[in-house]
């Protein structure tokens, strides 16, 4: 991987990161800027049909970030760079529980920034606990 | 939409059904041939943990495939251009029952044709019959 893949490697691990801060901090503001504004954005919560359109995405979270929201943790994320795209794999868990999601996170560069532009994430038929976290590839 | 986007995205939609036909028909040369060779992939199936890379994601389809498959129908694909990356958000379903499953599916260009690099699928808490198939907006 050369110097420029891994700033841009970093740059998407950062910006996962900001999605679970936000995420766990029930941080609508927050939330909206990391999202693609010149992209169509979609998005897939646990169970739900999917969601298509900056306004029906960013509805949802409005409704779910105003709720008691737990902290959510992202473990194991792993970035693969596909140009100005960006895919990530990771598991999703609150506090100290197994995790009991998993997720792809999908990101585009806008102005140089990695803005998310499609999420889903759905349940685990058997929690992962942290013990059997994988060694940390996200930023081989 | 330009033409040469347009037939772009045409692509992508076969690339897509070429998934769900080799899903149907349990043709293992099939999905070994439409998965990316020259990128890592990446597979969750529904309940499961993140299979990282062409051996772990291959095997799965293998043993899934040699099973008694259900014939897979995909609903309402919705198809994102991003360059030489294209998602696709759709449903599934067997048969004609409301479709159970709900799917992302990533693709990237290599040497001119679409594999597939990244497939999730996750249950929908409410079957979604095909009356709520929305208008189809894949070709426009």
């Amino acid at each position: 991987m050369t110097l420029h893949q891994s700033d841009l490697h970093r740059a998407v691990l950062h910006a996962n990161e900001a999605f679970y801060r936000a995420f766990s901090r029930g941080d609508v503001a927050a939330m909206r800027a990391l999202w693609a504004e010149r992209h169509e954005v979609t998005c897939i919560h646990p169970g739900a049909a999917i969601l298509r359109g900056r306004s029906a995405v960013l509805g949802s979270w409005q409704q779910l970030l105003v709720g008691t929201m737990p902290r959510m943790r992202c473990d194991d994320p792993e970035v693969h760079l596909l140009g100005s795209t960006a895919l990530v794999t990771c598991y999703e868990g609150n506090d100290a529980h197994p995790a009991h999601l998993v997720a792809t996170n999908l990101f585009v560069l806008e102005s140089d920034t990695w803005k998310m532009i499609h999420h889903q994430a759905g349940p685990l038929s058997k929690p992962r606990p942290s013990s059997e976290r994988g060694p940390d590839r996200s930023l081989n």
